[in-house]
């Protein structure tokens, strides 16, 4: 990057607002996954006309330009893969608006999501898609990648909630799609479109999010199941049941493996555990269903089945499943939290096809996940520096992914395809769909400005 | 339209899918609303192949294409502005497949909606947009227009439950996009793109729809206000109150005096009449939910309260609002129904505007809508030959639409642009955004023949 171009730079940010100072750069090199690659600079933007500045000097000369939120990214999309300026909307963090009437909160993109929750909680709301990274990831992320959560199979994701948008289009140039109103159908829906396209299209300056009230009351239980598909049964039934749990989460045997050597929790080694939450506006109304659900847990053969009488019960039944993550971390030096989605009546043959490659591999490759809507997390917890290990892991994941594709599923639930999933797009997609994509993708950013390199957009 | 492609079509369709035949013609120029053009021959395929050789050919020989299903749009979706042909879905009519565990239901885009929703309805599921036209409108009309109904509010539009698609695009080439999996962020959203598309970029040949449990239990109620404010600060008070009602309909006095004036019901010609339902697994949580609005109701002066404590006592609270449309039509030879979408804080102000414009216009426009969404139809009923009361609709239209827009409001919540609103697409969309939405046409569709002359994609 020519030092004219860094002055200018400097001279829309302002002195704050760019660096290519050694530290920012390896900062910004990376994100939470294995990914990463130095930019040239690192840029703060605060105002959308920045924003739209920077994209029309970047266009002009062909820089590359990776925006990002938190980069809590686990698959690689705010990684600066072709170098460039990686533009971190953190300084845009500011909400707007929250209109309860209107139904609808105006946000930044670089609101934290908890702050946003927190701010809706007051007053009897919530935006449902939680991301497990809630506390630290950033709306503009959230609504770049279509984040998902626990409440995914009752509430939906993020692109359910997303009403309106004010983008920032390659050269500058400002788009606003969508409306205020909980319903149109005016045109194209051009907001969707920037739903989960991973920063390739725009930069996304305002957010207008549809928000709901939070249901007061839930009630939660807990089952064990020594085989795995006793487990994939009942969460079949449940769908049966006429019952959608507000979350419905799995935890396979390597998990409750993983939590006993890390912690001194003694959880019972089973094939997975159920846990189970229903909400609604009465205590009647979530015990109905809960009453429902472990009936089915029963019929299903659960060894032990738990019902939280109180908040911290609820809370103690929560554990396995949200010890998980911090858990494999300690396994080893590396760690692939991968991310699919199946339909739900594979949910257990997923598992059980999970299990079966961690021995053939001879990997270590616990699985959490979202029976509820299919998405699990098989975390792949390796030795980088073992060569041969990296590779075990390698070919791993590529039959495991094609193993996904075989039962009806999809390389990413919520995580995106960045550069983790970018090799296996044209197992999922054909030729003709890869070629729309890349057709859209020209038609928004012809010089290919915006975050390249991501989601095999220019094979 | 020259004989040699007429017979090619003969070929491709068979004897019996083929017609250029006057009366076929005459029944193909019109659909639901006031416009009308006949076109060049109608043709019927029953196969994703017959409609990919048809495609294939109307391209190479440039010939509109106009994709329909029950013809039921009130905004001329369905009518071949340009002439070339009408391609008829009916008799692609097969439910493929229900599958509950994977919470989904595979069908053909001349699916009836009650059909489908007959078949779901017996193992306890629902698809939840319910379009107004549900006893005769096709899926895949309610797919191209993202159909909406009274669920909207508390259920979404069909956008909401559409996981994948088979579209046969021009040229021939079949394209699928989404999957079966109820979470997936595997590349840019292109199922959504078609959705609410009219017809413009790609003929749907399969539809793969999420589904939902049917709650089983729900409550009515129904409260009278002589002042047209007041409902609307009922209608904001419920959002606050944290209950969203899966049904929260408005009915203006308009309405009322065109209903006593053509049945015997003597309704009270308040102001408004709001009627809203609320839904859930027990009786408990139902009323629960009720209580609420109920008291909302008494807070803001409802003159009179009633709840329905049977089926048929509900059935008489909704006669008002499902008797509107019959007798709207029967107030002269023509008829607009109009469709709008504002902020929900807006309601009250838009109907106030509707009724001044009425006046000012010297119009009946009863209304009727959606309060639980902001979503609101007023119906416009005129005499098509009185030239000084079509100018007078005219104007009164295009005031209506300049106001929707002023409030924060889009041009159609639910029934699409096609060539209603064609012509102030440039009022809500900025010049960006229709040159993308034109250069996405073109992506799709370069010889532009798919329902030609719709959502003002060629100014």
């Amino acid at each position: 990057m020519d030092s004219a171009v860094k002055e200018r730079l400097k001279e829309i940010l302002g002195p704050d607002g760019f660096s290519d100072s050694l530290i920012d750069l390896i900062s910004y090199a990376k994100d939470a996954s294995e990914f990463k690659r130095r930019p040239d600079a690192a840029i703060w933007p605060k105002t959308t006309e920045q924003v739209s500045k920077v994209l029309e000097l970047a266009d002009r000369e062909k820089i590359p330009v990776v925006p990002r939120g938190a980069g809590t990214s686990l698959a690689g999309l705010a990684v600066p893969e072709k170098g460039g300026l990686v533009m971190d909307l953190g300084r845009m963090n500011r909400i707007l608006e929250i209109n309860i009437v209107d139904r609808l909160a105006v946000v930044q993109p670089g609101v934290v999501y908890a702050n946003l929750d927190k701010a809706l909680s007051v007053q009897g709301f919530f935006f449902p898609p939680d991301p497990a990274s809630g506390s630290v990831c950033t709306l503009g992320g959230n609504v770049a990648t279509n984040a998902g959560g626990i409440k995914g199979a009752k509430y939906g994701t993020t692109k359910d909630y997303v009403l309106a948008l004010e983008v920032v289009l390659p050269g500058g140039r400002i788009l606003r799609t969508g409306s205020r109103c909980m319903k149109s159908v005016s045109g194209y829906d051009l907001t969707k479109l920037f739903v989960g396209s991973e920063g390739t299209l725009g930069v996304i300056t305002e957010i207008t999010l549809k928000i709901s009230p939070r249901p007061p009351l839930n009630s939660t239980a807990m089952a064990l199941f020594e085989d795995l598909e006793d487990a994939g049964k009942a969460v079949s039934d449940i769908m049966h049941s006429g019952i959608i749990p507000s979350a419905l989460e799995i935890v396979d045997q390597q998990t409750l493996k993983a939590i006993n050597q890390n912690t001194d929790l003694n959880l019972p080694e089973v094939e997975a555990i159920l846990v189970a939450e229903t909400d609604g506006y009465t205590k009647e109304e979530t015990e109905f269903q809960l009453d429902k659900i472990l009936r089915i847990f029963e019929k299903n053969k659960a060894t032990s089945v738990k019902r939280a009488a109180t908040k911290s019960e609820a809370d103690a039944l929560w554990t396995a499943r949200k010890t998980a993550y911090g858990v494999m971390a300690r396994i080893n030096n590396n760690l692939f939290v991968e991310d699919l989605a199946v339909p739900m009546s594979n949910v257990s043959k997923m598992l059980r096809i999970i299990a079966d490659l961690a021995t053939k591999y001879d990997l270590k490759i616990p699985t959490v996940g979202h029976a509820g809507d299919g998405n699990l997390h098989p975390v792949i917890s390796f030795d980088g520096t073992d060569p041969d290990e990296v590779r075990r892991v390698e070919e791993a994941s590529a039959e495991l992914f094609e193993k996904v594709l075989e039962l009806g599923g999809t390389l990413t639930g919520e995580h995106g395809i960045g550069l983790a999933k970018a090799r296996f797009m044209g197992q999922e997609h054909s030729d003709l769909s890869m070629a729309m994509m890349r057709a859209i993708k020209r038609v928004f950013d012809p010089n290919n400005i915006l975050n390249p390199g991501k989601m095999a957009l220019e094979q």
